[in-house]
């Protein structure tokens, strides 16, 4: 379909499609929902998205600025932006609250290209990127797997099978998990990781030791709570933390517990934040190249040959372990 | 003087003078000098910024993008930006690598003003943010207060007193300062504030118990290994420090000395940053508004009556002490 055909089917003129197509204001809202429902239904996608007339910006767009963890990726981005004369546009959803969504709001001023973080990415929000011509790529995708979306993440089921597997072969046999979220596939996958290197040790998965919450603190903190208090055999010796965030709530509750990190209890988190050395002592955990992972995102945004990005492909940057003082054997 | 004088100055054309001030690509590096050249030196404002014609972007210029500080400040920023439907854009001034400077940069796509942070501002892009007719504000300014630059600040002196003197009632006497840089303002003012509650409280300065660096964990750690290594009486009981960073360093100077905090050592942070209170145990802090902070200068930078801002002048936002855990009577 053609802006003109369109137009024919909106029953307006094809200077309006554009304005919609450029999240120009002076459409009114009737139309402009009315010419988008044909783009979607079209799959209409911009030709030549002409990134050279784009303002030098990269945009990227965060579900919540909440965490450590946001200003790794921002890091990286402003790196990777700043290497070819480009600046960082930052969104945060839980934020926005312009009259327009936030889509419209960075079509009206124009970008080389979108990063969404830990982000669902509606079928609408795909279908109107797709049909202005901005190019994107979600770093850490949440719910199921999306074929047709480029996505960049680390390689999190490694991780989790790496980490498991350092703490067992310390000798620990109840090791426990604390999980991310699980519509998280990062999440997931680190989990799964976790139950594959118990399963190849020949331990058993006991259900008691393996919790699921968020990637804050405070979940952490609950499920070790929850799993320390027990008397002793019932306790894990060994904790596996979704993220570093959640491994700093373990620690405090190991010390509410009289539990010395890691004569009595050992840990490992996820992430390498830079907190995870400042911790007491210094947490052992599983690196995920954050600051590189959000510089590969904009280089494919950005890249000239983003054309390809509609192709769909995922790239999965190397985990590592860093063990530093939280994991030691068994007592 | 008018842009047309500055062109017939320059021996260049109006249009030339123009470009310099929308930082055009156009114009050759040496007509450039003599046009800044002379804008500084004749004061050149232009009169109407028209923020309207700019997109819809506020500025954050970092000179560097370090620590859990600077994710604060961004949070506060594009919740600012996002409430009246505006973008954050990003500079990190270590990372900048454009072919032009990064003012320059700003200036070609347009910007409803520039927040700078912990920054020296320098003479020369002072003169150039106000000829280009760009609203700015300082965050913590570094080097001497500059009354024709409005700032934003906490009341940092006062924070430090408060700090101090919850420690000495608490009955310390030989209490220590880790502080930040020397050159920060906002880092003498809270030395300032420890010294004056020493001298308050009739308490001797002990210059061997007063160490600077700057506000990073290992500056901390370094300080306090420094101190407490030392025999018993020539050790501190009480350590006030410039920045919640440089008291996770503390926290671990005090583990590997086998020191209990906060039975054998009480500890208080500065900054209130979220892992104050992940750390083991959580930290007492004195609480800087540091998300509220850059939502001023937000609004102060895009406010309609941004004129006022040639005037100079310094807001502060009120520091609170938060008691947590680190701080208990000397041993």
């Amino acid at each position: 379909m053609t802006i003109a055909q369109i137009a024919a089917a909106a029953g307006c003129s094809p200077s309006t499609v554009s304005k919609v197509l450029n999240g120009n204001e002076e459409v009114s809202a009737a139309t402009r929902q009315r010419v988008q429902a044909l783009l979607n239904e079209h799959n209409y996608e911009r030709r030549s998205p002409s990134p050279a007339g784009a303002p030098p910006l990269v945009d990227l767009v965060f579900q919540e600025l909440e965490s450590p963890w946001a200003m790794e990726i921002i890091k990286g981005a402003v790196a990777a932006s700043g290497a070819v004369g480009l600046n960082v546009a930052l969104t945060s959803l839980s934020e926005h609250n312009g009259s327009r969504g936030w889509l419209d709001h960075i079509c009206a001023r124009g970008s080389r290209g979108v990063v969404l973080l830990l982000a669902k990415l509606e079928k609408r929000h795909k279908a109107e990127l797709r049909s202005r011509g901005l190019p994107f790529v979600v770093v850490d995708p949440r719910g199921e797997p999306d074929p047709s979306v480029v996505t960049v993440g680390a390689t999190n089921w490694s991780g989790g099978f790496t980490a498991t597997k350092h703490l067992i072969e310390l000798g620990h046999k109840r090791v426990a998990m604390i999980s991310g979220p699980p519509d998280l596939l990062c999440s997931r996958a680190r989990a799964d990781g976790y139950r594959s290197a118990m399963e190849a040790a020949g331990l058993r998965l006991d259900q008691d030791l393996i919790a699921w919450g968020d990637f804050h603190v405070d979940s952490g903190f609950k499920a070790a709570m929850a799993m320390l208090s027990r008397p002793p055999a019932k306790r894990p010796t060994a904790v596996f933390a979704g993220s570093d965030l959640q491994a700093l709530g373990v620690l405090e509750a190991a010390r509410l517990n009289n539990l010395r990190v890691p004569t009595d209890l050992s840990l490992v988190g996820f992430d390498d934040l830079p907190l995870s050395t400042w911790t007491s002592p210094p947490l052992t955990t599983v690196r995920q190249p954050l600051a590189e992972m959000a510089a590969t995102a904009v280089r494919l945004v950005i890249s000239p040959g983003n054309g390809e990005l509609r192709d769909g492909r995922s790239v999965e940057l190397a985990t590592s372990l860093v063990v530093r003082e939280t994991t030691a054997p068994p007592p």
